[in-house]
């Protein structure tokens, strides 16, 4: 599932520092010694995090050397300590890279209200700067993780007109029952010549249709980061449909990343993606698929396989968006299930139940009130809560 | 933990008319024969069920004679035939009881989608009217049930200037994850003479202050069904001073009715009340602690017995309120735990955590920013879940 490899102009590392009491990797460093430009999404929350608040003061500047992250220790509501301890990791990093302060990100992800650990912290910077590797995004990813059953990273490679293109994205964050409610954190990696400006815009929209649509506008963690790097060593700059082909492939990566992420609930078997169409603005198309996004009782029919389109129907009735019920339609992937105000009868609902034995699908709801549409990607919900939802209907 | 008792005026039954294949009981019938004054409130949800929309047609009439109830089948979203089926029941239920039809209320619960077995509640209604009996509230509670893991009535009587009155409540529904995601079906049957706006307008304020405040306004599912009927058979007309003691009365018993639905999620162990004071208005309040009161991070603290503060102040960071974060006061019960911007200490962590051992309590958070508050009653959260965020700081 994971793929790994080097980027042209980064190098990567993890290590254990003494963090998390399992002895796993908790320290994780990027270097890019040639500079990269950088730009960054953060966490909508008005409480944020020490790192956050640092990073986000570093982002505009023109280049970027490092990033360095811990993980097991999220430095939120930390106060006045938490941001002296955020601001040391940096000039530790920025001093042993021969670099300076402002041009160094930092994140930390894990528990929030203790202050890090920075005795150990500091003693691991020279380790995970020594560790530094062409080859180390796979500690890198693995030093990142918190309660991640598995590591997250995907890659691509593009050609435009015969020059060849890195994307390299690595990510931390479960989905669980709600896709925001753990910190996440992702990088991309690439060495594709872009501007800071044409970076900053490509990464805002590739963030909105992926990491963001994976939750409501906002409703973030203390933590959340996503930063994207390029060192630029690519030979030719990019051309306007260059640019926009290259943003494909990133917004390909991000899309696969945030797949991971979500399937990454306990216990869940399915990423599905609810679709709203047909509604007056987009921001009622993201509400409605929010809301089934979200429901339990959804999510625990989508575990069951269960083509229960009421508890669909329901929530998108509770979301505060005014459509007609009569004229709605409801598919799964290609199968209709409801059009008219109607079921649409047996065989379709055998052909959906076909459709949800995969582990990806699409389920779209048409409101037909508009042209606005929003996707937001979802898991089923399993754990002993099924036992009583999913066998309802038996 | 159940109360039951006769209700001055009032006949109750619970059969098995074969909607639910377990053999449980499932169709229901409350039966005021010298008729009752009655006031309900429904679903906000736009996606109504036959049964509601029936109801709700009915309730401003002068008089109501019977409810009729039946479980493991919500009669939602089945189009015309669903309005056909539900005033079937109606007829049926009044040709029996010799009133006529707009005096019958109507309630469905279960299943969406699926039309009701009809032949089975035409069979099973001349059986309910034929069980009847003042001491029959444990069966009509029986037979209202859904996924409940236990039947739910609480019971209370008032003396006020030497007149008993009887307050009888009866729920049905699972708090589960969030509140609002099974059918809420409360009834409470009393003797007190109320005129017919007294009783809808305590009703109003009654249902604001319990049983729509374990969700959000609106939040409702289809079917979401709440009345009061009384006999009127007590003796004296209550003054405006009696009336507000009453109304205590019907608050205190619906308030239990709301903790039982609360406690009755899947595994849920406690029913706690989130707090929020100090808030610019209402509706800020009740927004800050809506998403806390459903956030699983803070539920499956709730559950661990863990004093994470930082997981409350997350999630109210991400309400869309704002507030200072510097300002604001946390603590449970009477034990602070966040103030000024800080953790109060190990001691006070200490006493926080036995507060939380109990399985009642509540949680205030000071916004320090205005002089509104609300809360929302909400469980801990238990489930495979809890394996990793329960654990998760040790």
């Amino acid at each position: 599932m994971n793929q790994f490899g080097p980027v042209p102009g980064f190098l990567f590392s993890g290590v254990h520092c003494g963090i998390k009491k399992s002895g796993d990797l908790d320290l994780a460093l990027v270097h890019v010694p040639g500079g990269a430009t950088a730009a960054g999404v953060y966490t909508k929350n008005i409480v944020v995090a020490a790192p956050v608040t640092l990073s986000r003061s570093h982002i505009d500047g023109s280049e970027t050397f490092a990033i360095i992250v811990n993980s097991g220790n999220a430095n939120a509501c930390t106060g006045p300590q938490g941001d002296r301890d955020a601001l040391e990791m940096v000039t530790t990093v920025a001093n042993r890279l021969g670099t300076t302060t402002g041009t160094v990100q930092v994140c930390s992800t894990g528990v929030i209200g203790q202050t890090l650990p920075m005795s150990a912290i500091k003693k691991g910077i020279p380790h995970v700067v020594k560790a530094l590797s062409t080859d180390g995004v796979s500690d890198f990813s693995q030093a990142i993780r918190t309660t991640d059953l598995y590591q997250k990273a995907v890659r691509d490679t593009i050609c435009i007109n015969g020059t060849t293109y890195t994307v390299q994205g690595v990510a931390k964050g479960a989905g669980m029952i709600a896709p925001n409610m753990a910190t996440m954190l992702a990088f991309v990696f690439t060495d594709a010549p872009l501007s800071k400006a044409q970076l900053h815009a490509l990464w805002t929209r590739v963030c909105d249709r992926t990491f963001n649509a994976m939750t409501v506008d906002g409703d973030t963690s203390t933590n959340d980061t996503a930063l994207i790097l390029t060192s630029g060593d690519a030979d030719e700059p990019l051309s306007d449909e260059a640019t926009a082909q290259f943003e494909r492939c990133v917004n390909n990566v991000c899309n696969e990343l945030a797949h991971l992420i979500v399937g990454d609930g306990e216990g869940a078997t399915k990423a599905v993606t609810i679709k709203v169409t047909g509604a007056p603005n987009q921001d009622a198309a993201r509400q409605v698929a929010d809301v089934i996004a979200r429901s339990p009782l959804v999510k625990t029919a989508l575990h069951g396989e269960d083509p229960n389109w009421g508890r669909i129907i329901a929530a998108a009735g509770r979301s505060g968006i005014d459509f007609n019920p009569a004229l709605i339609e409801l598919q799964f992937d290609d199968e209709r299930l409801y059009a008219d105000g109607a079921w649409c009868g047996e065989k379709a609902e055998s052909r959906v139940h076909t459709v949800m034995t995969q582990p990806r699908y699409t389920i779209t709801l048409n409101l037909k009130c508009g042209e606005a549409s929003a996707s937001v990607l979802t898991c089923d919900l399993t754990a002993e809560y099924v036992r009583i939802n999913a066998d309802y209907r038996s």
